[in-house]
């Protein structure tokens, strides 16, 4: 899986308006609608609070301390992409900054996901080009390894192929394969029309006990109430 | 302390009066008017900032990945109560959303302490729900186990019993026990007031040393100065 | 370096000019200019963002939960500083609140760093007086045992003098020694004058792969580009 | 629960005929005897493998790098007792060495759980004392401000009283209520009788899926057998 | 990559001889060989020391707290098989103890691999059945949820197929994939043979800068001695 | 502090008789006799148990994933000393090998100290050359960056200056500068010579209340017994 060296240039991207579907849901819906699994680790957090982005996978992977292969990835990028970007190891340096996010905003990228740190945070969240990391930090990286553009890549946990759609926001970040999108969003689009008229009812006091019919389940696993 | 399968229904929960009176201090001042002791660890921090809560603990035991209970914890809520949420193994999943949001505000709940994750957390701002929690997670959970509501709980190294007194604000949160809150209220108001005078004190450049009579214990503990 | 119960009031502080010059950058270009060191640990954080801050550091080293030397310290700030607090061990305890801000603040400080915990962070943000933090804590702190002002402090793992500058923002704290401010306020701002220009062309679409010519190199290196 | 500066002279010990009786069973199988409660967090490690005790609870409170109350504690260990010994905040100080070790060994105590670090682990070792902590640490602790002793400590996560049954080896430490000792003894010894048998059967190739009788659950949850 | 509720009963093993081979050097040298690829995240740790094993994956995907499917997996168990599971999400609970142990060693495993707790540890030593892990918990796990058996796992950072071959040891965890076993296994023999050469003169007091030719490079780089 | 390129080969070693005379003593008595200084962070562990070393630094160093001047420092070594590492960002890569090891011990070198990952760790046990670390990685590194050798270095929270003596054992690493050296030599001989005695009181059941005269400052500080 992590050939060296390598940058595949024509690559299957999800449809767009399936990715553009998904992306009127929360990652958590996403998440839910995919089977629950898809999920990057929880410590990937945003720079900022309040971005919400749908789009498709560029990945990159990268070794320790260098990020020479982020600029051979700008140049794979296309108007709607996510560059998803893993390291070799664990590594917490700030390889992204406002001069790479200037060039990705220029090729169209909607976002970075970096399995390591980032700087230039408060210029990024001007630009309003939001990165999902493992944190932040000002030291800087060397231009001096090869690493691969376009290759699956192990993201936090999560595996990422070329072309897959990644749908983050606050809560976190999903991979949905390209593969899966029609089929995840007709999904999520179900679960979310059936919260629309579960949140109403809760709002008017019915409890989760009786719309969901548990107390039955509940009495049977042995639950006992007592004064 | 860890009855599994019981939900206990008459609680006696601390006075609103003087928990309205706790509400006034922010976390650190009922931490000290307690004596130091009642802090949550200081991993459990707000999915948001600027909130200030203080109600009365309606407890839960959750198993890892199961938020079964959590519904049952719903019907136990009165209004001013806050949902003290433990688990029995370390466990990041996001237990709780918009849709139990919903249905603990319209019982009247003013905000949720859970020892794990949480999601929706963009919405739960929108909503003015607050919740102090161990992180943030897309990945909810499921509906199998049956834990307890309402009877004494661990939660982030901290001892929790239904009807005490929960204070919580950006800089953590607190227990105090529902028999204790008429006087940690009385301390804290004290402390209060004292640091209403001290503060003045420093604004106009007196110093802690001379404000607190430091420098003759400084000298005998043997500081010196050099040049 | 760690002699116990001595406090400097003579301290050699960076020339006022130069910091100021130096708080024109962000750490991150701060922290190129002096050839990536300086940096302080990633996991030191501002407690609100968008803080940026350049002052002469006055240093004070604590022991574990124990925050008497900071009234001492107080008494050798001057309006400029920036108090760089590290402690003799891991610990999270609160060790600075908002009267201790009110005090700094009188003398003139501009900032806390500090390798522990911190409280009123809420208060502290209205007041404006921006702290890095290791974390939040409600928890305080005694006053029990000496410690010292303005010896060199190993604080999250730089080491700090006294009248060192230091230059702090969302990405991080970087400490430049006060003898080599003028050199690095040159060096950051040449680096500075052609990011602008960079800034430009990559925004315009050039890519850094044609700007910085590098694809004769990574060709050499053996980059294969497939379809 | 956190009274400073008490100490409890006259607590009931667990029996300690069914303390010795769980001592034959390892910290799992009195875990699961327990109901799977009792367990201390994970990130309490023996400090060399291979010890396993069972004892009743001196329980102390301290506070961050002092161990004053260690030598309070001493004086309330009687033959058979295990010293459990919680911190009022995250704290690594080596808290016990070979001094207090050879101390508790005269008093007739088995073993030191501490949330906290701890050090001279190769004396430790030669002396046959084993202690369960956070981890080693060669700095010593001060000895200056109040704690308590056997009043409810909450260690690692987990209530203890003083008196209660503490089981420890290379799983781990569970605490079993004084109260529960010969009932959980009982649970733990048929547990432990059954074991002996499916150990047998599964030794002689069995499988688990039938020894259980698991196929059929598995079918009806639907697995499935693909080629 | 996830499909829930699935066993694939017919895998293709990476050829014995060549798992053999590998199994001559350690999991450093294989690392290497790899082309510095397939190395599980360094937080898996043997249980303990000394072991060094080689075989062929047969992979489990397994819940938070549930380990019903190890009894699935030790079925589809051939001799020389590593049995490797893969948790959906974060969790420590101790998923193994004695009893599967036996039954894997009934079946020919030569190990396990596990992206969380273990438990029994001491007895596991004594059987000569050893465990790399996350750590030990002697917290069990129920047997309710579905996983899979012989999927693709994503395991400590590493993709792992069934069939590919796993060297563990001291020093971690290497996946093989099984289609590279045989070129792997003879780069690591050249590389093995060569390194026995360069240990001789090492010994001998060669120097490394002298052996590999690095003064010129160094030299070249701006390398600068002083006095 | 940390010049990039620079190899300082003249340095000024701790005197060899009392750096022996130190390694009469553990880490933490030298600690003691530091005044609590000098104490490397504790997640510093030996790869094996039972070493005990002491010994003069050579510092090196070095880059995240590069151990080039691993060799370079080699070089520097004379007979009695011990290597000090420090990387100029986190990193758990293995640095360090059996082939290293074998050309340090060639060199004379006693151990290393590192603030990353080592590997090989079962080969290096078998050599006899103690390693304390951050942990055990099997990743290894390349050799592309100048670092330095010899300049001062901040590893795992201390400062260590080329020459100063290094204490190592079970309890963690402790640098005590080249100049104390014989005076702290004679202070831990001081607390060791008090220590024989004092073990011996305590082994035939003296309480260190009253070995220590403890009751009256307790009580003065407001002990309270209770029944």
């Amino acid at each position: 899986m992590n050939q060296l060296g390598v940058v595949k240039r024509n690559i299957v991207r999800a449809e767009q308006q399936h990715v553009a579907h998904l992306g009127q849901f929360g990652s958590a819906t996403v998440h839910e609608a995919m089977g629950r699994v898809g999920l990057l680790k929880p410590y990937m957090r945003p720079i900022y609070p309040g971005a919400l982005v749908a789009g498709t996978a560029v990945t990159v992977l990268l070794h320790p301390g260098d990020n020479w292969m982020m600029h051979v990835a700008a140049e794979q990028i296309e108007p709607g992409d996510i560059v998803v970007a893993a390291i070799t190891a664990d590594c917490m340096d700030g390889y992204f900054g406002d001069l790479l996010a200037t060039s990705f905003m220029a090729r169209g990228a909607k976002a970075l996901i970096i399995d390591a740190g980032v700087r230039d945070v408060r210029i990024l969240k001007e630009m309003g080009f939001p990165v999902w990391s493992k944190g932040v930090s000002a030291k800087g990286t060397i231009k001096a390894t090869l690493g691969s553009v376009n290759i699956p890549v192990l993201c936090a946990g999560a595996l990422v192929n070329a072309g897959d759609a990644i749908i983050a926001d606050d809560d976190g970040v999903v991979v949905v394969p390209a593969a899966d999108v029609a089929r995840v969003a007709a999904i999520a689009q179900q679960r979310e029309d059936l919260e629309e008229e579960k949140r109403a009812r809760l709002a008017s006091g019915v409890l989760g006990l009786d719309m969901y019919n548990m107390r039955g389940p509940l009495q049977q696993a042995g639950l006992t109430y007592i004064d």
